[in-house]
C-alpha cells in the first residue's frame, strides 16, 4: 500500500482527553476515531490489525474443534426473561423497543441465544459434546466509558459455548479452552498468565481470568515466573489428555492484587514476580445454569433426558488491540508485534520526486510484495524526519530505508523497530533478510 | 469438517412460515434460524458462504483502490440531525435512548459517520480522490419482515463511499464501482444487469440498481440478451477510462417492470429477453446533499474550500445468500456456484462402520483436504438414501460417493450437483478431477 495514498489520519498532538498510551496512540496513527462516548470506528490500520487478531483467535478455536457462527447483535427480551437475566442485568444492557413496541436489547453476550439454537436442534447424546463460537459486536453500557476500545461500550469479542453430557466432558472442555488461550496469546507475541477467578455459585475450580503483562497494565498481579515460558505449548495434542498441562499451570502461584497471599509469596522467593496485567480473557463452567431453564438437554442411551453442562469462554478481540499496544509501545509510538502488525514492512523513501530513488523504491516495494510481504511504502513528498516520526508511531516491525546517497552504492538502511537497531546493508541483503522470516 | 461432528441441523419437514425458496432451503440445510422477526442466527453451513461472499466482495473492493474501515452500528441521533435526516427517516430507523438518555440509532446506512469521518480527517485536495468501504450489520426495522434474509431486519452490507473533488472525478469513481460490481457478481457465478434508478432531487443518470436473474425472483425485468455474457470483463484495466465499457452497458435497454417500453422492446425482436429480476445492489451519486452540511471540505491548489463530490455503493451480502439460492436450486435442494460453496465436495461414505469402507474414505478425505480441497465427510452411520438427500439438499457441488461393492474394484462415483451427471470412475482418476480445478 502507498502511504499517498492510504487512508491514515496521523496526529501530531496528544489527544487531550486520552488517559492511556494505547488510547492516545491509537488515535494519534490514525487507527480509530471515536463516534461517540464509549463507540470507535475503525480506519484501515486499525481494522488491519483488529483483522489479524480475529484470524489467529478464529484459527485456535477451529484447532480444537470449536464451530463458527454468528449470533445477531440484537436479541428478542424474551430470551432473556427465560433465563431470569432480564431483570437482573443493569444499566449496562442497552435495552431496545422495536415499531411494534417489542422489548429488544442489544447482546451483551449470548449464554441465552446459543442455548436456544442447541436446544432447538440437537436431540441425542450422540450429537454431544459440541463447542460452538462465534465473533461478533457486543455493547454493554458504560456509565463511564473510558481508556479507548480497552473499555468501549461497543466491542468485538469472541465468546464460544461448549455443551457436554456430564461434568467431566465440560472439564474436557474447559481444559481444551485453557490451553488454547494460552497459544492463541503466545501466537500473538503476548504473555498470558491464567488466574483463578470467583467461580460465584457453581463453586469449583473452573473459572479462569487471563491477564496479559503490561507495564502500564490496569491491575497488579504476582505469580511463579515459570509462567513467562511458553515453550511448553508446543506440539500439545487437544484430543489428549490435558489434565497434565492444566495442572502444571494451576499448580502454580499467580494471583491478582486482591488475593495475593504473603506466605506462599515469601516461599518462592526468586521465583516469584510482579507485574501489572490486563485482562484479555475470561473462561467459566456454569453447569446447567442456562440448560436447565432454557431446556437444552438431549437424550441419552438409556432413553433417559440429560440436561446439558455448559462453559463460556470469552476473548476480548477489539480489547486486544489496546492491550497489545499497552505491552508493546515506547515513547515514539507502538511497537507490533510481527503477528498482528498491520504491515509488516514500512519502506521509506527519502527523496521522494527524485527519479532514482523513486525507481529504486518502486523496484523494492514490488519485489517485497512479490515476496508476498505485507509493505506500506512512505511515497510522500515530506521530509525526512516526519517519515520516521510516522513509522515509528504506527510501529511496523521492520522499516526499509532508502535515500540517494545509499542507493548511489546499493545500499540501504533496515531498521528493527523493537530494538532500534539500524544496520546498513545492500538492497539484496534487505530483501533477502525480509523475506526469509 | 466430519459430518458427524458438523453442528448442521437439517430439517425433513418444509417450515410453515417460510414463504420463499431460499427461506426454506436456508432452514432445512440448517444454514440459519430465527432469533426473532427478520433477525437471524447464522449456523456454520451458512457462515461459511457469508464469509466466501464477504472475501469476494472485499477482493474486488480492494482491487479498485476501495480501502476497508469498519465503522460501529450505534450511531449517535446528532449525526443524522446534522444532515436533516433523522427526523426525515421514517419509523424504519431502530431508534434508542442508552442510560444517560442521549439518542442513539442502530444506523440503516452511513453516509452521516463516513462523511464525518473524512471531514475531520482530510484536509488538501492532494488526499482526493478517496474511496472507503466497510461491511458491517445494518438494521432496518421493516414493518412486516419477510423472506428470511432476502428482507430480514437485521442484514449485512457492504457500503462504500467516495470523495471526489469535482463531477468528473465522482464519474470516475461511479464508473470504477459500476464495472467493479459486474466483475464481484460474476466471480459469485451470477449474472447481475444494471438498471438505471431513479436519481431524485441530484438528477443525471448516476443511479443503477443490479438485479441478478433468477426464476423465482421478486420483480420482472427486460434487457438485452448480451447482458448475459460476462466475458468481456477480463482484462479491464480499473485504472483506465471505464466509458466505454460503461457505455456499453447503459446504451443498451434493460427495465425494471415499472418502465418497460414497447416500443424499445418491439424494435430488439429476438435480442430481447424477459426474466424475474432480484437486487443485490444499489449504486448513487449524490453531489453535496452530505458534504455540504457536514463540512466535508478540503483546500484546493488557489488556497480555495472546495466541497467535496459524493457517491455511495451498496451491496447486500447476507442478502446475497438467500438471492444466489433463488437463483440455483432445484425441487432436492440448493445448488451452490463453487465461488460461493460451502464446501466443495461432499464426500459419502455408504457405509459407515465398514472397516474397508471407513478406511477407503478416510484415505480419500485426507487426500482431498491436503490438495487444498475443503470437504465434508459424511462418516454417519445412516441410510444411503438419508445421506443422498441430504447432500442434494445443501448443494455442493461435487459429491464422491463410495460404497463396499464398488471400492472393492477401486471404483467410486462422481457426482455434479448442478447437472446431475453421476459417473462411476476409478478412485485416482475422481481425485485427479477434484483437485485439477
Amino acid at each position: 500500500m502507498r502511504l499517498s495514498r492510504f487512508f491514515m489520519p496521523t496526529m501530531k498532538e496528544t489527544p487531550a482527553d486520552a488517559q492511556i498510551a494505547s488510547h492516545r496512540l491509537m488515535l494519534r496513527a490514525g487507527m480509530v476515531r471515536q463516534s461517540s462516548a464509549g463507540i470507535y470506528s475503525w480506519l484501515p490500520l486499525g481494522l488491519r490489525v483488529l483483522k489479524n487478531i480475529t484470524r489467529i483467535v478464529e484459527e485456535e478455536q477451529d484447532a480444537i474443534g470449536c464451530q463458527q457462527v454468528l449470533m445477531p447483535t440484537i436479541q428478542p427480551a424474551e430470551l432473556w426473561r427465560q433465563s431470569g437475566r432480564y431483570d437482573a442485568y443493569g444499566p449496562e444492557m442497552l435495552r431496545i423497543t422495536d415499531r411494534h413496541d417489542r422489548d429488544m436489547l442489544y447482546g451483551p453476550t449470548n449464554e441465552e441465544q446459543i442455548t436456544q439454537i442447541f436446544a432447538d436442534a440437537v436431540r441425542s447424546y450422540r450429537d454431544l459434546p459440541k463447542m460452538l463460537y462465534h465473533i461478533q459486536w457486543k455493547f454493554r453500557d458504560e456509565v463511564r466509558p473510558r481508556f479507548g476500545v480497552m473499555r468501549g461500550r461497543e466491542f468485538l469479542m469472541k465468546d464460544a459455548y461448549s455443551f457436554d453430557l456430564d461434568y467431566d466432558g465440560a472439564r474436557k472442555s474447559y481444559q481444551k479452552h485453557f490451553v488454547s488461550y494460552l497459544k492463541t496469546y503466545a501466537r500473538m507475541g503476548l504473555k498470558a498468565i491464567p488466574m483463578a477467578a470467583d467461580t460465584g455459585p457453581i463453586g469449583g475450580d473452573m473459572s479462569h481470568e487471563f491477564l496479559i503483562l503490561a507495564d502500564t497494565g490496569e491491575s497488579e498481579i504476582a505469580c511463579h515466573k515459570d509462567f513467562l515460558d511458553n515453550n511448553w505449548l508446543d506440539g500439545v495434542d487437544f484430543d489428549g489428555d490435558l489434565s497434565g498441562v492444566m495442572d502444571t499451570f494451576t499448580g502454580k502461584y499467580a494471583a491478582t492484587d486482591d488475593k495475593r497471599d504473603p506466605a506462599q509469596e515469601a516461599a518462592l522467593g526468586d521465583d516469584l514476580i510482579t507485574a501489572r496485567g490486563i485482562e484479555v480473557g475470561h473462561i467459566f463452567y456454569f453447569g446447567k445454569k442456562y440448560s436447565e431453564p432454557m431446556g437444552a438437554k438431549v437424550t441419552g442411551p438409556d432413553g433417559q433426558e440429560i440436561v446439558c453442562e455448559m462453559g463460556s469462554y470469552g476473548i476480548g478481540v477489539s480489547r486486544l488491540v489496546g492491550a497489545i499496544i499497552e505491552a508493546f509501545h515506547d515513547d515514539a509510538g507502538i511497537i507490533w508485534p510481527e503477528a498482528v502488525a498491520p504491515f509488516r514492512v514500512g519502506l521509506i523513501n527519502l527523496r521522494a520526486g527524485d527519479a532514482a530513488c523513486d525507481q529504486a523504491c518502486q523496484e523494492m516495494y514490488e519485489q517485497l510484495m512479490g515476496a508476498g510481504q505485507d509493505v506500506l511504502y512512505d511515497d510522500r513528498d515530506e521530509r525526512a524526519g516526519g517519515k520516521f516520526a510516522d513509522m515509528d508511531l504506527i510501529g511496523l516491525p521492520w522499516q526499509l530505508i532508502a535515500g540517494p546517497r545509499g542507493l548511489e552504492k546499493g545500499m540501504v538502511e533496515l531498521k528493527n523497530r523493537a530494538t532500534g537497531e539500524r544496520v546498513e546493508i545492500s538492497r539484496e541483503s534487505a530483501l533477502a533478510r525480509l523475506t526469509q522470516g
